[in-house]
């Protein structure tokens, strides 16, 4: 099945020709995956082999502006610097578009404005192709539920299926070919006193990226075989965490899923590995600390840097062992 | 089943109550697992859940001798140092001596010289008890063949089967449950352009023993479930790259058989990570070798410390990547 066939399902009165507005804008937060995803069962329509859950990070994302340009091709900007046309991002992003205009009667200048770094482990293209699907939605004003715009961003990217959302988010595997039961949607689970913390490893961009990863890890890691398995059971422990808010349960499940999932990378031919010297280190002194009654646990994406769990009545003492550590607070 | 049953069944004809001799003596080589034992059928008798390969380093090793000694208990000393009766080193050994003396009518003083790091990933028991075992076999003048030693030898640390020839030696998994079939044996390959080079990270005693590691590992961790169908993939290539003298194929099948190793690891819970930060640049550092053209593989033991496996040809070029590293010669 194609992208364009889900697209003709979603829009089932027929696409409009044209954007209503001049302007469309939207942010979408980034997320965190507590339970990851990692690896697809269909690589067009991203849908991907198991469930995942993750949580928002507020006030970190993505935030989209579209204007209509008169010109006939697209201008990309990210962080205020247009992207040569030629580059990756510019290429996703305008095959996107594609996906709404099989007429290419309009163009666009995308701006996107981040504020996380580019392709470093922190689902930069989750909260990327989150908001360019709400911002859409504005321009067109398609007046679209949710679930179908996380149906839409999945087709940009797996995870932005998930950035539309505040708090606890469960994106569906689903079962069916064409991918319309693979949304994502909120859980309704509040934690006040759960904070993560970013802990910067490195901010460049990193040299496998993550679709290219899941794949070579797919094709070629024989120990791939147990992650839909190991994904079933985090995913019990996870949702039972939350429902009586245990955080050794919650915490102990998304450190050994993260593991989890590197540990599949190392065993791919070449091998894929995302940790750095200095994220090993951090990784022995979260161990050491566990040890000591220090309640922190940590959780990794495709990317060197660690993102830490822990409770409120803990932040000082976190803040005092990692000094670089950027808090942040995940309900208000 | 029970080792003093398997002691019965080597000696047929009856153990001897005393030592033939005053002393006995015998040297033994470490050697380093290509494919990895990971894993136990039987915790008793050490019997592996896969088969395993390995290649003798010919002058690092343990040599082991003993003397009969009058007081009526054994006195281990290691490197010069004699250690207290309560250590675990102290109880194995002694554990292991009972094994050949039911009626407890002799003692013996066992001085152990390794001239390798203790416990620190590099076979340091594999190497003892295999010494310990010919030492035994020299004292009592036994005259078993190596065969018979490689099963004692098991009964005290499993890789110590592996300890009994120079260059390549399987040990086969075996079906049996007594573990008669359960033995090493040379590989009659001779391949004098592989070398080996130590890349010590540390030398100090790592916090989490090899056994308890494997031990958790097979009971807590979901990927280990795919170790036997990896070992079983990685030993026909590694057999094949013996026969055709493929250094790419060994090295390749080497590194991703210990990668996957220490992948079950940190999938196990709390998680078993023998990575230091200096383990994983070390890694990154053979990983961009490798990209420009310089064919240089490790693999890793329960511990930091890496092996790396190159050619002859190369010898120059990876001590000037490595300064520290020490380089082994295989074969003469």
């Amino acid at each position: 099945m194609k992208k364009s066939d889900v697209i003709q399902m979603i829009f089932h009165h027929g696409l409009a020709k044209e954007p209503q507005h001049e302007k469309g804008l939207a942010f979408a937060p980034t997320n965190i995956a507590l339970c990851k995803y990692w690896g697809k069962r269909d690589t067009e329509l991203n849908l991907p082999m198991t469930s995942s859950l993750s949580v928002a990070l507020p006030d970190k994302g993505a935030m989209t502006t579209l204007s209509r340009r008169h010109e006939e091709n697209d201008l990309i900007v990210l962080n205020g610097k247009e992207l040569a046309y030629d580059s990756v991002f510019v290429t996703r992003t305008c095959q996107f578009l594609d996906l709404f205009r099989p007429e290419k009667k309009w163009y666009l200048q995308v701006d996107i404005n981040m504020n996380i770094p580019v392709a470093a482990g922190l689902a930069s293209s989750a909260c990327g192709f989150a908001s360019l699907t709400s911002a859409l939605n504005d321009l067109f004003d398609w007046k679209l539920p949710k679930r179908d715009l996380s149906l839409l961003a999945r087709l940009g990217s797996g995870s932005a299926a998930r950035s539309f959302w505040s708090g606890f988010v469960e994106w569906h595997a689903g079962s069916q070919s064409d991918g319309m039961d693979s949304y994502a949607e909120p859980l309704a689970y509040e934690w006040p006193e759960l904070h993560v913390g970013i802990l910067s490893i490195a901010d460049h961009e990193k040299s496998v990226l993550s679709r290219e990863a899941m794949q070579r890890t797919v094709d070629g890691s024989i120990l791939y075989g147990m992650w839909p398995k190991k994904v079933a059971r985090d995913m019990v422990i996870l949702r039972q965490a939350l429902q009586v808010k245990n955080f050794s349960l919650l915490g102990g499940a998304s450190e050994s899923n993260a593991l989890t999932m590197h540990a599949t990378m190392l065993s791919s031919w070449p091998p894929i590995c995302y940790f750095l010297p200095e994220t090993i280190a951090a990784m022995h002194k979260i161990w050491d600390l566990r040890r000591n009654g220090l309640e922190v646990y940590f959780t990794e994406d495709a990317g060197p840097n660690l993102k830490l769990l822990f409770l409120e009545k803990n932040i000082k003492k976190v803040e005092e062992q990692f000094p670089r550590i950027e808090v942040i607070r995940l309900f208000e």
